[in-house]
């Protein structure tokens, strides 16, 4: 099953969507937000799933699907908290600037609090006030929970996920470090994410879902040029059984949880920090990444951060090519006043 | 106006509450919970206030008032953000510990994104799974906002304060050091908050909200005995207004957003650390201050963290001495399974 939330109001609207992603159904009888349909989960379900039926069949009243109209599929949530499950790129990069990685990192999820307040359409601006913030893409799998309870195990934790989709973390480079120095982690230095128009039951995904992972690859663009294939089932050190246990060790998880998997990135064939699409490696997910490539192969970072006007997009498909999720794909601007 | 949210469901009922908290009268034909009534302030403030003044002349249809019947004013939000705006607290212990605090603490707020997508009621158990977990109370002075644009000002900011509380953010010491030596702030060791039964507006207030700040005894027991009366007005570095435009620096705010003091602390009329009540002191609002102190005179911390049973109330007195939020009041308990 495939839903998003059409704009309207702070909420959306909640839609089901055919698996092609071309049409969608008004769902707003069953529930009349994403929101809605997570907290009563066990009386939606049902019947989503037979108006996706129908749908599919093109036995349910129909419109044209434009992802254009969409909202991030909650626009705005209780909780989005973000892992860095690719630990393999952390070694790496930390190795190669000869920098030591606690040993933890390999056993205990790295996790951040993010503000979840109001997130950007996938097709929206990406608002951006000065550009020497530094403003950075974050191409990532996020999954949307029902309610954990404290001190769920992993099992427990991959039963209660609901939804998987696409991210795009923003982020604002130079605003890390004087943050993180301060020693509270991000805060203005992570502005509203992104979220892919479709959000997608793991059983719809197939063998694309497996062992807690969404496989395939991450299809990253950046003013039209690729700039990404990094498959996003492969060097996942911790899979969202994990990240999400981890989230609530100490706490219940409210219903509509969000949990990222940090930016998706693969090791070259060589071991060796991955190289870029145009000299056959599997590129990045972020620009961070391109710039400590860089800046180990030649000194220093060549790859600007975006500015004005830069184009982001982030798809994933399906054997066949078909979009999985949609795709986001969002301009960098300045703030509308 | 005072507001209240009865436990009902995920969002609670919406209540106006009179001045003196002895009754209270149903909203939820203006606007069924809280969110609500933020999301749509322009449309709801009036008819709250016109129900509000009924009440208080004994107007309006109303039931008792009970603390113990209510969640936390927002029993989810979309955003909780806590600064850490008592700064000579910050400093007198690094220096007595003789460690360097940044000189930008005094100019640049300390700020942590916090998990909000579910509150424990005033008078909820704190579920704790394991003691040796350290858990702490933190007595605190919330705001919550209306929408707030990127970019706003302090002014623009002080404006949409909405409405005013006490904040009891419980906090598991003994996990915060390895979770942020991690460098991504607190997660785990941040589990569910909660908040005062009532939520008032600044001009409820009168002359205990000026300048951006609460003014007044912060009143925190633990086990029935005084613990701390520090003034949350006193030695607050950042007002509200200043620590609300950090939060929206980088991003917008949505309607409903929760920006917290940070631990409520006085410096001693000597100029040191402040003493406990009993010695004449105005006491601590949070464990970890007075075994820091207790570790600069004695070598050693003596106050145990909370274990199962132990009882924190949070509250403030007008001059009255009239609760003006209703009681946080707390016990510590193992979870239910």
């Amino acid at each position: 099953m495939k839903l998003a939330s059409l704009k309207s109001g702070r909420d959306g609207r909640l839609v089901v969507v055919s698996d092609d992603l071309a049409w969608c159904a008004d769902a707003t009888a069953i529930a009349p937000t994403l929101q809605r349909a997570l907290d009563e989960w066990e009386r939606c379900e049902a019947p989503l799933r037979a108006l996706a039926a129908a749908l599919n069949r093109g036995d349910a009243p129909r419109s044209p699907f434009s992802e254009a109209e969409c909202a991030s599929p909650l626009p705005r949530a209780y909780q989005w908290a973000d892992g860095s499950a690719y630990v393999n790129h952390v070694a790496l990069v930390r190795k190669a600037r000869k920098a030591e990685m606690p040993e933890s990192f390999w056993s205990d999820p790295l996790m951040y609090q993010g503000g979840s307040d109001g997130f950007l359409g996938p097709r929206e601006p990406i608002p951006l006030a000065d550009e020497s913030w530094g403003c950075d893409l974050e191409g990532e799998v996020a999954v949307i929970t029902g309610d954990v309870r404290q001190g769920a195990t992993r099992e427990e934790a991959l039963k209660a996920i609901r939804l998987v989709m696409l991210v795009n973390d923003v982020s604002l480079r130079n605003l890390i470090p004087g943050e993180l120095a301060k020693g509270f982690g991000f805060f203005q230095s992570k502005p509203a994410s992104s979220f892919s128009p479709v959000a997608v039951t793991p059983d719809e995904l197939g063998g694309a879902w497996r062992e807690g992972k969404l496989h395939g690859a991450l299809r990253v663009s950046l003013n039209g040029e690729p700039f990404g294939r990094a498959d996003a089932g492969v060097d996942m050190t911790f899979d969202f059984g994990t990240l999400v246990a981890h989230a609530a060790k100490t706490r219940d998880l409210c219903a509509g949880t969000i949990i990222g998997s940090g930016t998706v990135s693969n090791r070259d064939a060589d071991g060796g920090p991955g190289k870029p699409i145009r000299d056959g490696g599997l590129g990045y997910s972020c620009i961070a990444e391109v710039r400590t490539v860089e800046t180990l192969l030649a000194g220093a970072p060549k790859t600007p951060f975006l500015r004005h006007g830069d184009r982001v997009r982030i798809e994933m498909q399906d054997a066949a090519g078909r979009s999985l999720f949609g795709a986001i794909e969002q301009t960098v601007a300045a703030p509308r006043r």
